[in-house]
């Protein structure tokens, strides 16, 4: 018998509530029943995104949503800033270079602070960039970028959009589209909206919406315009992934019960009270400005971060990431964000001391739980 | 209290057991247990399509390996023959449209049958067409077309590809990859692999790795190439649809604990009685040479064919199909793809019995369900 517990950054733990309600019978899309759900959707997915637009649903990937914002808004010849420090920096980059767009990267060693300035910088140099295209939170290595202050900045830019990768973000912490004037928020099911992966999202401002009437890209199974069309009469331009979306609207529900802020409150303090517990074993947060989503924690000199997160997976039955790329081995890492309560956290964090005692790590058995509880006392 | 009966063409119903294993804990897919999985999936995916290549697994609508058949496989300005006799194969002519490939329309009305030879003529008139698209079910019509006549002539033609959307084919009847030479076989999740929408799938020939190779339209999400790289280590180029992946490989399990030929068998007489009770009641069906996935009825004179599939929906708790596009009001649909018993077939003959008579239709009560239960008696 091994109990297991998911604290990966996608998939996220799905609660019963979800798992149960697409359990169901399916039922047909083309019909009033689905319509009504898709309803109740698409006016929540505003609520989450903090937008008045439509939030575009696709069934894809996160990723197809990310080359969706790149080939609708964007035509061959284009100039693109991408913010590389991550594996999904590196994405944007790529998507960009197979759609004969021009990235203009701003390198990032991988785990630093983005000084918003480095963006300005690069636009005043770029002013023909047509995007600023960046993560929320660089899922491979901890870190949150300061949306809101870039955002701020490509606002003066009319000629250019301000485009996120909200994947590890959308839910997990303020990031008020319209407010923020984000002008394409992108986000994936798998992550604070507690489902099975397959859904894609994206936020499209009135900005957005205008570039992409010049759009050059060729296009057809992410043609956002024709989802949009489909999406105001309640329905999707191909068959949608009707059990996820019924899942979604169960999803949507939870969290708005519990009020976005009080979600932002929970995540944030689980993330605090597992790198408090971290630093109190004598660890170290990797990313410098650490996002409340995942936290990336450095291996022990001398000790594999591959090994503490495949010990924690098979011997001591809680999941967490190992560290991907130039990171792999170097770091492991525990996410706090969706489905994720307390006991998640101090269950992690347990795990970890056994696992830091069988590779060994000298350090105090308990030292690690003791402070994650008392981080967590009110929580 | 309305028990509900899904008889639609995609999404089919999905069993019980299907259901229950993606209602079970999620789990991550960058780890073993996934991996084992997957590969399961893989060798039965083999079996399903009849290849000993591998099959290609999507997170996305089957829109999106239809796609995908187009852009890893040309160029702009290259030129391919689309068989057009529906609102599916109208798709493939709108993909190439949307690529920049010059679509060789195939023109045949709605529902007719499609002779080879006009395939041969054409590709001799246009030997330079790189590929012929066409569908295995026209699930718009009801029409089955002769793959395996084409695909022996376009087998003849080294420079050109048999690509056919096995959407509503793949599992419902006789369609093996190999053995008649099809070049790329697509299919969904939500027909007759009785799972919900949200996988496509292509199985690929070698032939067709080939022009992958000179294939210069840009792609990214759908890029075949890494996805086979990743595929062959039992993973997924990008998040996979991790809780419809374990669907599948439950529903893999089911067909082949039933047996493709039983399969294929048991589709064949539902359809049958399908259409003879259809018959029996004074009714046509529309396609020429109809598909044993779903058949499509012409409405009688005089009655809304929207008025029946809705009624029958409605008041009578059997979801069939409506027309679609120019046969919008003309048909109505009942499919037998999937997981369907003759039990199914007789509930939808007496729901369509029940609306017939509300719509003031002339027939005699009880002739369609004795003549299903006469065809199915040994069934």
């Amino acid at each position: 018998m091994q109990k297991r517990y998911l604290l990966a950054p996608g998939p996220t733990a799905i609660p019963p509530e979800v798992l149960l309600k697409m359990a169901e019978p399916i039922i047909h899309h083309r019909n009033p029943l689905f319509e009504e759900i898709v309803q109740e959707v698409r006016d929540n997915l505003k609520y989450l995104f903090g937008t008045k637009n439509e939030v575009l649903i696709f069934a894809s990937s996160g990723t197809g949503a990310m080359e969706g914002a790149v080939t609708n808004m964007l035509s061959p010849g284009d100039k693109a800033i991408c913010v590389r420090s991550g594996k999904f920096g590196e994405r944007w980059a790529n998507i960009c270079k197979a759609y004969g767009v021009e990235a203009i990267n701003i390198d990032l060693p991988w785990g630093d602070i983005l000084d918003p300035a480095v963006v300005e910088k690069t636009l005043k140099a770029n002013p023909e960039a047509k995007a600023v295209y960046m993560q929320a939170t660089e899922t491979s290595t901890g870190a949150k970028f300061p949306v809101k202050e870039v955002a701020a900045i490509v606002k003066d830019y009319p000629n250019t959009l301000m485009v996120v990768d909200g994947i590890t973000g959308v839910g997990v912490f303020e990031l008020p589209q319209d407010a923020w004037n984000i002008d394409i928020l992108v986000a994936g099911s798998q992550k604070a909206l507690m489902l099975p992966p397959g859904l894609a999202f994206a936020g499209v401002s009135d900005k957005a919406w205008e570039f992409n009437k010049n759009s050059k890209i060729p296009k057809f199974y992410f043609n956002w315009t024709k989802e949009l069309t489909n999406l105001q009469k309640n329905q999707t331009n191909f068959t949608p992934a009707i059990s996820l979306i019924i899942g979604l609207m169960q999803a949507l529900q939870m969290i708005k019960a519990e009020g976005l802020d009080n979600v932002y409150k929970r995540i944030d303090i689980l993330s605090q009270a597992t790198r408090e517990a971290a630093v109190a074993l004598g660890l170290k947060v990797f990313a410098k400005s650490p996002s409340p989503a995942v936290t990336a924690i450095v291996a022990p000199e001398g000790i594999d971060g591959q090994a503490i997160y495949k010990s924690m997976w098979k011997k001591y039955g809680v999941t967490g990431a190992g560290g991907q790329d130039q990171l792999k081995g170097k770091i492991f890492r525990i996410a706090t964000l969706g489905y994720a309560d307390k006991y998640d956290v101090i269950t992690a964090v347990s795990a970890l001391e056994f696992t830091l005692r069988d590779l060994g790590y000298k350090f105090q058995m308990g030292a690690g739980v003791a402070k994650a509880v008392e981080c967590l006392k009110d929580a």
